[in-house]
This record gives structure tokens, sequence and C-alpha cells, in this order.
């Protein structure tokens, strides 16, 4: 007897799923935790692994790990590989990088391209780097239904029950009376309408009324659908992807290519196409989910004392309510506070009501126009072979701790302008010194001077540290030539 | 026509003036800036000078700068030395040296007998180190009367008017029956009652009723007064000073005589002697005073922004009020605080309202509990030579940068347990490394192994600053042998 349901329900969605993270964003939000070169994602939060991590193993609940995409760019890609080490042989060919942040439209849509290469009936679950989610098995079983949906042509997106009149998110509205599909207690449906951010009544009425739901920012469609839809309600983008592509399959330059991309118009998924879209569909769903905007919005998810504290690091507490408090290598003290937020890191500390944690971006903003480092990057910078933490710097000096992983290595390079002094505190060190080389061990040192070619590797099992003190006029990071390096990083061949 | 006043109201009390600063206080009410071995009277409070640096220079328009006295202990005379520099000839050997401390009473009687032998008439001016006084005029007037009375016999304090409600201080009323004496339009009077710290009811009362003074903690008398006073009203207490006194003059060991302080009862001079004696008087003042006990009282002293803020340091703030933010090397961002005070320093930061500063020395007390190093030192620690500030310290290494003033020598000295590398940073380093004897320049290096003589010293008229970093299992403080130093510290001679 046949079937009279349309093939796709018969098939079980799974095997053509390809969970694709968005980890592009730069994350100043949590500042001064999170930094322009270090965001969100890359922060352990809610858990003992980085948002990036959680979400990592979150999705391998649906996928292979093999078939996990990550959309991200240069900068991030090298910190996020050393974050998701545990899946290394898995995803090493999984990046999908944009030479440029142009919003969410044109990453899904080279993540699409890169799924649909990889298989025509490729299913795309979209999800960021940097929310939290807690219900695993539920979590499972709204991909489950949104892929059946999804096969069908839809463009499924979560929509999460509200637990309070937020501002900060877009609302959608199901169409109760176009049900798609269900799966156990799960539903999906047509959506009725989407609501931008909301102002505060409104936010309370939609509290009040029930029936609306926020846009959590997850996506399952099939790739070939979301570039079908982008064609036809963002036809200069559209356009602008499949130049890209052929461009691509003629064996066109990576910068020719990076250029191309430069000019594609930057639009969001949800304004550009969901919201426009005649096949948008939305399932509810049961599990928890915090998109962690901001410090305020730790109390969804982080583990709270019986004061409401929610407490990190070595925090010296007299009589605080419900606050936020980190501390990173030094002691915070904290007296009688009340919602309040206090974050402290090497280089700087935030101090407001978790009331204000949204106006951190006004801040962010003041220490960009004073091009004052602490907006971009931390004092500890990761790098591919390591990393390394500036402990002091001052007029022509600079002390820094590098750690160098086992088997990492530095470029063979040389400095115009500065001479530096290393000294191995652990592990050892192979030195290549102009025409020498010659390993170190703990309490042993080694000077470079000035225009000389120099190298540091780690042949050892244990990471390398050593106090590196420079001396010179000039000690910018750009002062360094680099004639070999491991990771495509040389100066000159 | 002879005089029928007391011979003493004839003669100018000014040569006769010895102020005594009490600088013995440890200081842990502004902490994280202050430091149980870096107390308040260390910190630049109201001016761009240290309260100390103040305190000295408002004393020197009562007397000459020789004549004034440092009560105050060990520890702390080598850092209140280099505050003092500007008089280093005048009081170099006016350090009155406290064993221990042992509250004001013994402090004072030890000052007094110094006064006593250098002059029988002496009178003292006794301030404490870390107040802060506004009017220099009106000091000097206040201190010319009070001088006055007490060459009669009487123990004069200073009475300041009440500006609000305050539970911290004790109360003074002075008997408006009793005038001693007057000048312009300064009054001295007998002492009608003390009245200890009172509640916030009481001390609404007192501040509507008028006539009730502030206990400023400022004292004028004869050396003999206060020393006769001592024998009346603490025998006890009297007869240690006397029996120390003694031995001194029979030429007792200076071990032996510390011991001997070790044992005298710790007294206050307000309630032992000024509550119980009938020769108390007070003068009520017109200058502008300010203990700054704590955070909030620097309101009083410090100069605001418009928006109320107190504020120093790289501060990044959107929409503060009232508050104090305290910045040093790292950028500190607040937002929307109102009435709280934000102290971040090199190893310890404090959050709390203005209403809680008090409640700063609990902080302390848990610290101190847990015998952590931030309520004892900040991680700069001044030395005679010069002063060392911990970087970094981990598992078998520390980076430290040691500054060595001009002329500056470190001891000949070795270590056991760790090997040490210098690199110089600025000015010139003369290094003494077992029997060789070289001087370093900028960028230029050397190792000290375990076990071997060494001696660090500056011969250069500039600052020198190095890069230390220190190998081995142990590297606390106390594994050194000392074998020669200028400051009297050898180990060994």
């Amino acid at each position: 007897m046949p079937s009279r349901r349309p093939w796709t329900l018969c098939l079980d969605p799974k095997p053509f799923l390809y969970p694709v993270i968005m980890a592009g964003g730069s994350g100043t939000r949590f500042w001064p935790l999170s930094r322009h070169l270090f965001p969100k994602q890359l922060l352990r939060i809610g858990g003992n692994e980085t948002l990036i991590q959680q979400t990592m193993r979150r999705v391998s609940g649906c996928a292979k790990p093999a078939r996990v995409l990550i959309s991200t760019n240069a900068a991030q890609a090298e910190l996020i590989k050393g974050q998701l080490a545990d899946w290394k042989d898995d995803i090493q060919d999984n990046f999908v990088l944009e030479p440029e942040g142009r919003n969410t439209a044109p990453a899904i849509a080279l993540a699409a391209l890169e799924v649909l290469r990889r298989d025509p009936n490729g299913l795309m679950l979209v999800v960021p780097a940097d929310h939290v989610v807690t219900g695993q098995r539920e979590f499972e079983a709204a991909v489950g239904l949104a892929s059946r949906l999804a096969m069908e042509g839809y463009l499924v997106t979560f929509g999460v029950k509200p637990i309070r009149p937020e501002t900060g998110y877009g609302y959608i509205k199901p169409d109760s009376k176009a049900l798609l599909g269900k799966k156990g207690t799960l539903r999906g449906y047509r959506i009725s309408k989407f609501v931008e951010k909301p102002n505060a009544a409104k936010a309370a009425q939609y509290l009040k009324a029930g029936g609306y739901y926020w846009n959590s920012g997850m996506f399952v469609w099939r790739a070939a659908t979301i570039l079908d839809e982008i064609r036809l309600h963002q036809p200069g983008l559209g356009k602008a992807m499949d130049h890209m592509n052929d461009m691509k399959t003629a064996g066109a330059t990576r910068q020719a290519i990076d250029e191309a991309y430069r000019r594609v118009p930057s639009v969001s998924i949800d304004n550009g196409v969901m919201e426009q879209s005649s096949k948008s569909a939305v399932v509810p769903v049961s599990f928890k989910w915090s998109d962690v905007g901001s410090w305020g919005s730790l109390d969804e998810v982080a583990a709270k004392n019986k004061a409401g504290n929610v407490v990190t690091g070595r925090v010296i507490d007299v009589e605080s309510t419900d606050s936020i408090v980190y501390a990173d290598r030094r002691v915070v003290a904290t007296i009688g506070l009340n919602d309040m937020v206090v974050v402290d890191t090497p280089d700087a500390t935030l101090v407001c009501p978790k009331s204000r944690a949204q106006d951190v971006k006004k801040v962010v903003e003041i220490l960009k126009q004073q091009q004052a480092p602490e907006h971009l990057e931390h004092l500890t910078v990761q790098r591919p072979w390591g990393s390394y933490t500036v402990l002091e710097e001052g007029p022509g000096f600079k002390v820094k701790r590098v750690t160098v992983s086992p088997g990492g290595r530095l470029s063979l390079q040389l400095h115009h302008k500065r001479s530096e002094h290393w000294v191995v505190i652990a592990g050892t060190a192979r030195v290549t010194r102009g025409e020498e080389v010659f390993d170190l061990r703990v309490g042993q040192s080694t000077a470079i001077p000035v225009e000389t070619q120099h190298r540091l590797e780690n042949p050892g099992t244990e990471t390398l540290h050593i106090i590196e003190v420079q001396n010179g006029p000039y000690l910018g990071e750009d002062d360094i030539v680099r004639f070999k390096d491991e990771y495509g990083r040389a100066t000159k061949s």
C-alpha cells in the first residue's frame, strides 16, 4: 500500500543534517571578559566548557562531528581550533571563513554553498556559537521535527517561551491554524507575524497574552531552500554570492574571492529573509535558552549561592545579594552590594548595576575612540603556538610571559629595534640564535641581540614557559620579520 | 609696675614647642590602598602631598622642622624618612620608635620623655600623621592659644564644630563658664564633659543643641604635665615608663628596653588621661578638619567633578554620581553608580556603597585570617635602597621589577634555593657576582647562580630599573644571607 505522504516525511532527515556553528561575532557585550578579538563564545559561561565547546557538544548530538561546519573569520579560526581540540580531526576541513563580517545572511549563504557542495539535499542546523541551551534531549527532539519540516521546504526557527518582558529580542507569533507537523508534544506552525524588538509595554503585553515566542536565532532549512529564498528576497546578495561561487569554481584566487565578498551587502537573515519569506515556520520549544546577551543575563544560566550571587574567583564578600562578581587573579572585595556586576580582569575592571549592563557597549565605544587596547584584546594573547602575556611595559622595555605548547614553534624571525632576553621558568626551550641551535632548561637564559635571526620552540612534552624581557626604542608587535613559519605567516619565504 | 598675670602668659610659648607627629598607626581603613605595612598617612589624600607630608608642612608653621619629633615604629620609619626627604637633615635624629604598638598613651609618654630630655620646659603639639586640616592660619592661631594654656599647666585639645551627626567620633562639651583664655575670636575653656562615640540619636541631638565639639585627637601640653598626669591616672603605665627611662639612663641594651616596653599596658590618652584629668581644656577651632577615617570621608576633603564624583586615574565613567573611583594602572569602567566606592589596586579591588565603607575592616579581618598577603603589603614594596614590585609569580618562578635609587646599594647576599637573572631596563647596574664586579647598561643582563655571593648597586645619577627573574624550589624573601648591608640588616657581619 503506497504512502500518501510526501517522500520527505518517510525519510530520516538525520543523515542529511549539517550543523553550522555561527562563530564570527565580535563580542564586546561581556567586556572586559570578552574583547573584540576574544568574543563571548570563547568564554566559560554556564558550565565548565566555553560556549563554543558547549555548542559543539550540543550539535554533535544531532549529527556526526565531522559534519559540523564552523562559520567564522581568519582572526578567530585559530582560537576556535584551540578550543575545539577535542574534535580536531573531525573539523579540520570544516571552517567556512568569512573574509569580513557582513552580518548573518552572507555568512549563512557561504555556509549553504559549502553544504550544497557536499550534499545537494543537505539540511543546515544553524546555531550561534555563544548561546546557552539547557535540555539536550528537548533540543534534539526540536531539531528532529524542524528537520522534517525543513525537508518539506520550510525555513524553520525555534521559538522560546518568554519568561519575562524582554525588550532585547524579536518576537514570533505562530499561526495556530497552520499546523505543519508534530512529534510528541512538539508542534510546528507557519508564522503569523514577526515582531521586532518591542518596547516595554508591548513586551509585557506579549508575555501576558501568551502565544508569542522569542526568536532564538537558531534555524533549520535545506541549503538549497535558503539560497533560493536569499536570491528571491535579497537578489543583490544572491547574485553576489552566486558570482563568488562561480569565481571559486573557475579557480579564482583567494584574494579575488575575498575582494568580491567585501562588496557583498550586509544583511541579517532575520530581517532580510525570514521576515519576508512565505516559507518561514516556527517550532515552539521546551528547552531552556539564553543568548547571554549581557552580564545581567548570567542570572539565567549561572549557579548562584544562597545570597543569590554568581561568584567566580577570589572574592571576599560581606553581605552582598543578587550580584555577579568575577575575579581573575586579584582579590575582589565586595561589601553590601545589591544587583550589581563587578568584573575584574588583568587590565580592566567593570562596575555597574545589572540594569545598566547593556551600557557596557558605551564603555567599549569610548575605549575604541581612545584607541585603547583594552577594547581589542586581553593582556594574554592567544597564538597558534601558545600564548603570551604582557606582565609590564614602560619606556624602552616590555616584560612578557610566553608559553609554547609541546611541539609548538614560533617563526624564524628577527627584530630591527629590540633585543630580547629569555629565561626558562618551566619546560625546555630549543633556541635558534643566528647559526646556533641549543636547548635551555629551567633557570637557564639567553640573550637575542637586535637584527639577529632567532626562533623559539618547545621540543618537549610539557608546556614551555619563558620570561621574555624586551629592550629597545620601539617594541610594537609589528617590528618582526618572519623568515619561516609553521602557520603560514612568513613575511619572506 | 609688676604684672599680676602668671609669668607663663608673658612668655612667647613658640620657642618651647615641640610638634610630635603620631605616625605609628597601621592603616587598614583605606584598604586596599592602605595596608598593614603601608598605612593611610603615606597616601596622597586631599592634596598633592601625602598626609604625613601635609602634616609635616603644617606643624612646620608652628615650630622649626628640626624640633618636630616623629613617633612611629621601626617597620615604618624608613618609608616615612623617604616621604619626609625634604626635611631629611632636620629630622634625622627625631624619630621616637615604639618597639610595639601599645595605643596612644605609651607612645605619647615616650615622646614626652624625649621632649623633656631636650627641654625641661618643653611643650608638645601632638598631631596624628593622617588627618587633613584646611586653614593653616587658623590652625597656627589655635596652637598659639592652646600653647599659652598649656604653659599654665592645662592639657589642651582642639574641638571641631560638628557638621553632621557623626557617630564615629568622641564629643566634648566645654564648660562655658570656665573661660581660661582668649586670643582674637578664639576661646579656651575647661571641659564640662567628654562623651564617648554616641549613637545616631544622641549625635543628632548634639548637632542640634550646639555647644558640643568633636574631639580631634590633637593636643598641646607641657611634657612634664602629661607625664605627671599619666603617673597620676595610669600609675601602672607611669611606673613602667619611668622604669624604662631609668634603664635607658643606666645604659641598658636596646633589646632590654624594647622588652620592657612590650610589657607596658595598652592605654589610649583620651580614655586613660584626658577624661580623668582635672587639667583638661578645649579650644574650639575654626579650621576645617577631617580624620579621613574611611573611604566615604574622602567626600569632605577631595575635589569633586560636576557629577559629584571623586575620580583618580584612568576611569571611564558613564553617568555615575556622588561616587569615589580610584584607578591605579588598569582602566576602571563605571556605569550608573551612585554613592559608591570603587578602588582598584594592582593586587586587590574594593567595591562597596559609601555607607558601608567602614566595613572594609571586616574584609581586612578575613584576609588576615586567610593569611593573605593583600592585607599586609602592596605588590610594590618599599626598601631603604628603592623598591621592588612582583610582576608575576608561579610554581618555581617569580618576576620582579627592582628599582634602585641613585647611590642605593642592596646588601651583599646569597640565596640557598634560588638563582636570579637580572636584565637592566633603565640606568646602570653595578653587579658583584662572586669575585667579579662589573657594570651592566640598558639591555645587558647577567645570571646569579644559587649559593653565589652577589650585590646590586646603582653607581649612576638616574634610578636603576632591572627585571629580576628568580628560579628555584623556594622563593621566599627569607631565603637570604646578608654579609654586608648599608642599612644595618646584615645577618652575618
